[in-house]
């Protein structure tokens, strides 16, 4: 049995010398000042056990975190919305890249690239009756934190700045693959970009994953085992950027990543551990948070692999 | 001494089989209507003297062909916008396509593809004091037809279905290749597409690059000689979407096509030559359009090769 | 704790239908000739208890099975093979593409895609005194069986019809990523694609895979634990062609893929699982082998995620 | 009428300061040693009047140039060729690129990147006799020089270094759109590429495509006038690798060039001019050259638009 607090100490102290260091997401205002300084990293174990270190209660947008989150709603519903609307292969480029969308016809690769979280935006759209107010609902279950609130300061920031995201959905919309008024699904997907949380809470939100479906926090089911595995199996695969192979490789985790600096992990059966600090690496992935993640399964020895 | 009445009455008999066939740029409604079976020529040499058959006295929008049209305000009063915001090589790739913009960081490889003619219209935007109504007066002045008008119902009509324009441009803007409001440039485009005009009007405003830049209808200097000579040249390598080599090598004349079934041509120093039928061939091209401006290049014996 | 016996049987009757369908490789005139009614399974606990169904003394080629046991013999020797002569990226693309060989500098996305397998053996060559021989009897010692061999009929036939590796590899030479004569290195990679063994010593041969860098069958030291997971971590993100992101949605496991029909699965810490059945699908991956990975995951619940 | 000779010096003036500059085809080592510090340029009227300037003597191998003869054996005898096995559009990308060929089904866009030019090779070494003998019969019957002669050597080093070149073919071998065997068909195109002539050879040469087709020194006709200007047609859109736009602009004639530092442009109907220093652009044609050429259409007003 693994010490995590001995582990979680033991990882601060290596990550100290990233601190400070990579870039932060300049390209959306609200984000540009975040401090690069700031650290925090979370483990929840099935049975409820937490661990934490660092900047713990400071929140943060959680940015393409969320598109799991709106992934599980849609096809807790949609079986084939992976087969007809989205694909689930790795993209192979850049995760805001047109070319493979204007090759495919519109089909977007993978869900977690940004023209993929847009369609299941699309789709979440279509199917809840009040989009924006249903999956803030959804998310604050999840977490047990009925606190939970949009940032309407980044949604709007995001929005106004997003020139390439309106690329990718007016091209989709073009090949028929948006159901919906453009700009209501881009409110949808600001919005859902913009949930702030702290680390714990990050973690707490995605036990359901490591639970095989349950939300172990009130023992709802969520989606089922089956369901459950899926979105794991697509995490490992499409999870982190154009890095998922080099984290599959260090981590060897379902991971998803924010550029917001959120990162959140999956052992399942396990555990669930996230990590957070702002400064991003040439990927778009938390330069200090993917290190403490490579420490993290390294010291407890429970990588996928 | 061609007798170029006759070689017109030898076309409109060569390319009745053609009539009816081909496809209309369904995708804009205002167009889906079009006739087929109309078509129309008409030749100018450069004293004036006029050749013309077929329908010639019915209107069409001119679409793409325009894209000559707003490039001749911009380069003639902005020397370097050709090596700066876009590019003046053949793109190899379909007139609408995102993928070399954004391998390309937004620099579009020439003007008469979409992308590019948007760069220009936004380059005409900032130019102009009021874009819609200056570049209709020179549109008229260049016809020598005061009555020419936008028609609005095809300009709204293709804005609102043109969310590949609308991608083009935000990746473009994202890029930081548009100065403008997205809004007010895909308004001012649309409008220059829908300009409408009969065949021999076409021919008219165009004798302008037959005449190394003067309008011989006014002998009032639009551009100079050396600007003249490099937008033919521009036209011949890029000007008919990516059937550029196929045009060179049947036809062998500098020219535009627009969806609307227009051509224009230009035998330097000699006559300008326009097309008119609404059935497009597969790459978008007028295709009694196309094979009329052969027979003519074969019949007067007078491409640039 | 899982009955194999009865697991395999109800796999071997629900892929029935599956049998004589599918496509060979008949690019390679050697294996066109193959029986696609032809179906074998196995399975090997790390404590050696095997189980078996089909036609389980049928010899094949392992072909792009092989490319994990190339890459071991190098991973194991250059630490930095993966961060200088190929990535370890899922490639988006075809197994055969050399686009993003073109546009990476020569550099292959990852080792199972054909350009990176190429390099692997080139490094191999590179590494061996006598590649061929050692090579073989690395495979040999692997899987406990001292009769393996290469078939010099089919690495004959695959050489000579080779002209899309051919391109390959003289597109990596052009950049300065191959170190030896081409010749020899195709026919090393030829020959490493043409070891023929049945599917049970598939499943012995990767074992080691499976029990963290250990052949299990005479207890030596193949890799070191790290590098173990680090090969399974690539064959899950890497390992089946452009069906990666499905065949971990679907199955769940690391497993590699083979045009021959054969394909390998791992379960850390408890078993290798190996199928074969020629008919192939038209990601080109084996048919009745899919279906059957996936039942088993299914029956045995033991995917990684 | 022009006064030729008052031009070439003044030419020959405005373009010393290039001198020297630009690269050489270092990766051919047998020009790796070329002085950039030579240059010569000749014209060539229909009536036979010559004129010329500078480094009039020095041999050099004439490369890509070679392309547009090869083109001209094989287009008079395979009518089709340009429809069925290679095509006549711009490519929008490198000489060498391997991207469109895959794409595309190993159908290069034109005859003058490296893959089309294998192609048409092809092609006359399945319609010659004896390809390299008949070839060099060929032009020395268009040069009326019976001097001229292959460079071993240069064949020789090119074919050794030629990976990019063993690449396209190979690739293009896998798409069955090569029918001889690959060292056979390369070794015609090497030697090709490496015929030695002077700059008034040159002009010689190509004189043929000035006279509509048939050759002014010996009045036999090579080409039909049709063949001849489709030939103009396609060095004007494809002639000048990835610079054919610019070219087009600026120069305003079709043009070929040669890595050799040789370039052909012709005014149809008047004359040939032709221009020689070995230092190249980024684009692969010569610095000097390309400016001579545009200085020469400036001078002497004959650009055909």
């Amino acid at each position: 049995m693994n010490d995590y607090n001995y582990i979680l100490k033991q990882i601060y102290q290596d990550i100290q010398p990233l601190l400070g260091k990579g870039r932060v997401a300049d390209y959306i205002p609200a984000l540009a000042n975040a401090d690069r300084n700031k650290f925090a990293m979370a483990v929840r174990l099935l049975d409820g056990t937490q661990f934490s270190i660092g900047n713990i209660d400071e929140t943060f947008s959680i940015q393409s975190v969320s598109k799991v989150l709106s992934l599980t709603t849609v096809i807790a519903e949609n079986d084939e919305f992976l087969s007809t609307r989205c694909g689930k292969e790795p993209s192979g480029t850049p995760f805001n890249s047109l070319v493979q969308l204007e090759y495919e016809s519109g089909i977007p690769r993978n869900p977690f690239i940004n023209a993929g979280a847009l369609v299941t935006s699309d789709q979440m759209y279509t199917n809840l009756n009040n989009p924006k107010k249903d999956f803030l609902r959804f998310v604050r279950d999840l977490s047990g934190n009925r606190e939970l609130e949009y940032n309407e300061k980044i949604a709007r920031s995001e929005f106004k700045a997003g020139f390439r995201n309106a690329a990718l959905i007016n091209l989709m919309k073009d090949f028929n693959n948006i159901e919906n008024c453009i700009d209501g699904v881009l409110d949808t997907y600001y919005h859902q970009c913009s949930i702030e949380m702290n680390c714990a809470n990050l973690c707490d939100t995605f036990s359901f994953l490591a639970n095989y479906g349950v939300n172990p926090i009130n023992n709802k089911k969520v989606i089922s085992r089956s369901v459950a595995k899926r979105i794991n199996a697509i995490m490992l695969t499409c999870g982190t950027y154009d890095a998922v192979g080099d984290v599959a490789y260090r981590i060897g985790l379902p991971a998803k990543s924010g550029v917001g600096g959120g990162i959140i992990a999956i052992v399942p059966g396990l555990l669930t551990v996230s990590v957070w600090s702002p400064g991003l690496d040439e990927k778009g992935n938390s330069l200090a948070g993917i290190k403490a993640l490579e420490l993290f399964t390294t010291y407890a020895d429970n990588s996928i692999f």
